[in-house]
C-alpha cells in the first residue's frame, strides 16, 4: 500500500479530445494514405528510441491477419517502428496480404535506415481485401516528416474505424522522487464481438523495463482490463496490444515482481482498463455502460464465464437497452454459463443496489419500480454472487440497440 | 436402405396452417385462461391414452423452471396427462412457483380422476413472474371440455408467445403393410438465443414403443434436429420436447436398434428437423434462413462447434441481414471457433455455390458481385470444409434485423 501513495492516476476517461502526456522517446507520425476514405487520416508511424523494449499480446484467433503474423515474427528484432493503418485489415488476404505488410515494412525501413525486420505492422478494419499497398508506401514519407511526441491524439483518431471517438489515456507515477509516465492509446468499439478484427492499443511508458519484466507487466494486466470486455473469451484476426518501454526518464530497471515493477503494472492497469471502458462506452450503438460483478465463486476463470455469458447475452442486452427490468433473461444466462454444479438456491442477484434474486428466491422486498429504476441509468452494475467461493471477476459490457445492427448491417456501404 | 422405401414422408414444413395427422390415443384442449393476453388461447390439456409411454429431454440450464423440476420427477409414473401455458415461463420463482406448478397438476388430476404425478406441466413465456394460478385452475375444466383429436393445430397456436406462425409436422411409414403416424408441434422463435425458455416440442406416434427404445429415438435425433439450432449448446430454463408413442396402432413392439425402430426414429427425425426448420424460419426479425454445413472435420462435435460459432456471430448476422458479402467475418468465426491446431491452409468456404476461399486463400475466380448475390438469397447455404477428418455436421440459423431488437426491447411492454 505504501507505493499506492506515490502513484498519481491522472485519467482521462471520457476526455477523448485533450490530449494525452507525452512520453519521452515515442514519436507518432499521421497521414491520410486514402485507403477507405479520402480525407481521414488512416496511417500512423511510431518511432521508438533506441534501447526501447516490446511487449505484445496478440490475437489468438487461427485465422490470423498477415501484419498479426509479420509481427509475430518481429517482435524479438528490437523493434524501432510502428507502421499502422485503418481501414482494411488486411487479413484472409492469404500470401499476397503477407507479401504486401512486407513490402510496407521495406519501405519503412527504406526510409528510416533501419531494416524491415525492426517494424511491426498492424492494420484494422475490413476483412477479406487486399492492402492498397502502394498508396501506403507512397503516403509513408509524409507521416514520417511530421512524427513528434505530441501525436498521441492524432495517433488514436487515425486508428478509429467505426468509433466515435478517439481513446487515450495517461498516467503517471514517483518513485524515490522520480516521476514517470505511462500514455495509450486504442480503438475499437464491435462489443458484441469484440474479438473480430475491432481491436488495437499502443501503450508507452519512459520507464526503462526489461522486455521480459515487460511482457509479465502486460501479462498481468489483459486479463483484467483488455479481456474484461471480450465476450468470447479470445481474440481476432487483428487484436493486439502493444507495450513499449523508452527508459528515457532514466532511473531503475523495473525488473519483474520487485515493488517498483508492480507501481509501473498497476499505472499501465489503470491506463489499459481506462482504454477498456472507453471502447465499451463507445460499444457499436451502445446507449448503456454495463459493469457485470460476479462474486463468491470458486475461481477466478468461473467468475469469468458467468459474466461474460451474461454480458454476451443478445437477450439481456436489449432488455438493457429497453430498460426492461426482465431480470429472468439474467438468470438464464447464469444458469447456462459452463460452471459444474451450480447450486441455484446460492445464487443473489442485484441490479445497481435493487436486490432481485436472494438465495435463487425472488427477494420479498423486490418492487418492479424499482427494478425499472435501476434498467433506465446510464450506467449499471449488474452484481452476482455464487455463493461457492471467494474468487471475482468482473466484466464491461454495453446494450444491444437498433444501432448496432444499423452500423454492422452498413459497415462497408 | 429396404426400409426407406416403405417410408412415406408427408412433411409440411411451411403449410402452419394446415392440420397435422391426428394421432389414435392423443386428445388436445385448448383454452384462453388470460394468462397474458385476454382473447389468445394460452392453455392446452393433452391427454394421453392408457398404456403410452413418455420420453423427454429437458432443459440442462442450472436454472431449472418450476414446471421442468416437477415434469422431471413425474416422467417415471406413466403420464396420462400434459398441462402446457404460454405466457410465463414459472421460472425464477423459487419455492411459491414450484407449489403452483403441483397445485396446477393437482387440479387436472382432480377433473380427471388421475393422480398429479401422472401429469407432465410445462410453462414458457416471461421468466420471473408467480404464475396466476387461480385463473389457470379455473380454465382446466373448460381445455378438457373441448379434448379432440383434431386439437393439434389449435394447441400449437395456444403454445406460440413470440412465434409468428404455428409450427406443426407429420410423417408416416408402412411397415409390414400397417401404416403408423407421427405427429408434432413446437413453439420458439428466440434464435439468437434459442436456449432461452423459448423451446417447447410435443411428438406423438400411434406405434407401440417400449418406455427406454422411445428414450433412446429421442436421443439419437435431437442432436441432429432442435440441438442444431442451439447457438450455445445447451438448454433453456424450460426448453423441453417431449415424445408419447400410444400405441393404438397395435403392430410391433419397436424394440430399440431393430430395423423398425430405426424407420420409426426415421420418422421422428423428419418431424423434428421440420419444426426445427420452421422455428429457424421464424426466428425473431428474421429475414432469412442460413443453412450452415461443416465438412471434414475431426468430429462432428467438432464440426458443430465451428457450424454454432459461425452462427452466433452477431457480424455474421448482421452481414446476412445486409445481403453484404462481408465473407471475412465468416472467417474470423471459424478462426475464433474452439478447435485445436485448426491449419487454416485446408479451410475453405463456399456461399451457396459461390466459391469464396480456397485453402486459406481468397478464390482467384471470386468476384464481388457473385457473393452479393449469394447474400441477397433467402436461403442460403454456407459451406465450410477443414480438410482434417470426415466428420460433418449442418446448423441452422437465421440473421439479426432491427426487428430482433425491437421484439426483444419490447417483449413485456
Amino acid at each position: 500500500m505504501a507505493h499506492q501513495q506515490s502513484i498519481n492516476f491522472n485519467n482521462q476517461p471520457k476526455a477523448c479530445l485533450l490530449q494525452p502526456e507525452t512520453i519521452a522517446g515515442i514519436r507518432l507520425g499521421t497521414v491520410c494514405a486514402g485507403i477507405r476514405q479520402t480525407e481521414k487520416h488512416d496511417l500512423v508511424v511510431v518511432e521508438l528510441a533506441q534501447q526501447t523494449t516490446t511487449a505484445a499480446v496478440l490475437t489468438r484467433n487461427a485465422f490470423q491477419a498477415a501484419p498479426v503474423i509479420i509481427a509475430r515474427q518481429h517482435l524479438s528484432a528490437s523493434p524501432r517502428f510502428l507502421v499502422i493503418n485503418s481501414g482494411n485489415a488486411n487479413a484472409g488476404t492469404g500470401e499476397l496480404g503477407l507479401r504486401n505488410t512486407l513490402d510496407i515494412c521495406q519501405s519503412v525501413a527504406q526510409c528510416t535506415k533501419t531494416t524491415a525486420t525492426q517494424v511491426l505492422p498492424f492494420s484494422t478494419g475490413v476483412i477479406g481485401e487486399q492492402l492498397p499497398v502502394e498508396a501506403i508506401k507512397a503516403a509513408i514519407p509524409s507521416a514520417l516528416q511530421n512524427l513528434g511526441e505530441d501525436g498521441w491524439l492524432r495517433a488514436a483518431n487515425a486508428i478509429m474505424t467505426t468509433d466515435t471517438c478517439a481513446k487515450t489515456a495517461t498516467a503517471s507515477f514517483t518513485i524515490s522522487g522520480q516521476q514517470f509516465h505511462v500514455t495509450g492509446i486504442s480503438k475499437g468499439s464491435g462489443m458484441i464481438h469484440p474479438n473480430m478484427a475491432t481491436m488495437l492499443a499502443f501503450i508507452a511508458t519512459d520507464a526503462r523495463v526489461p522486455r521480459a519484466s515487460l511482457q509479465a507487466c502486460l501479462d498481468q494486466v489483459i486479463p483484467e482490463t483488455f479481456n474484461a470486455v471480450t465476450v468470447d473469451g479470445d481474440t481476432s484476426t487483428n487484436d493486439a496490444c502493444v507495450l513499449m518501454a523508452t527508459g528515457q526518464t532514466g532511473g531503475p530497471d523495473f525488473q519483474a515482481k520487485t515493488a517498483a515493477w508492480q507501481v509501473l503494472t498497476d499505472a499501465v492497469h489503470t491506463v489499459c482498463s481506462s482504454l477498456a471502458e472507453q471502447m465499451v462506452r463507445d460499444g457499436e450503438g451502445a446507449t448503456k455502460f454495463i459493469r457485470i460483478q460476479v462474486d463468491n465463486a470458486r475461481s477466478r476463470d468461473e467468475a469469468d464465464q458467468v459474466g461474460k455469458t451474461i454480458a454476451g447475452s443478445a437477450l439481456v442486452k436489449t432488455a438493457f437497452f429497453a430498460s426492461d427490468p426482465n431480470w429472468g433473461r439474467i438468470l438464464a444466462a447464469i444458469g447456462r454459463s459452463p460452471v459444474d454444479n451450480l447450486d441455484v438456491n446460492c445464487v443473489s442477484l442485484w441490479i445497481n443496489d435493487v436486490n432481485v434474486l436472494t438465495n435463487g428466491n425472488p427477494s420479498p422486498d423486490y418492487r418492479e419500480e424499482d427494478g425499472q429504476q435501476a434498467m433506465s441509468a446510464q450506467d449499471i452494475l449488474v452484481r452476482v454472487t455464487l455463493g461457492r467461493g471467494n474468487a471475482c471477476a468482473t466484466v464491461l459490457s454495453c446494450d444491444l440497440s437498433y444501432d448496432y445492427v444499423r452500423i454492422n448491417a452498413e459497415y462497408r456501404t
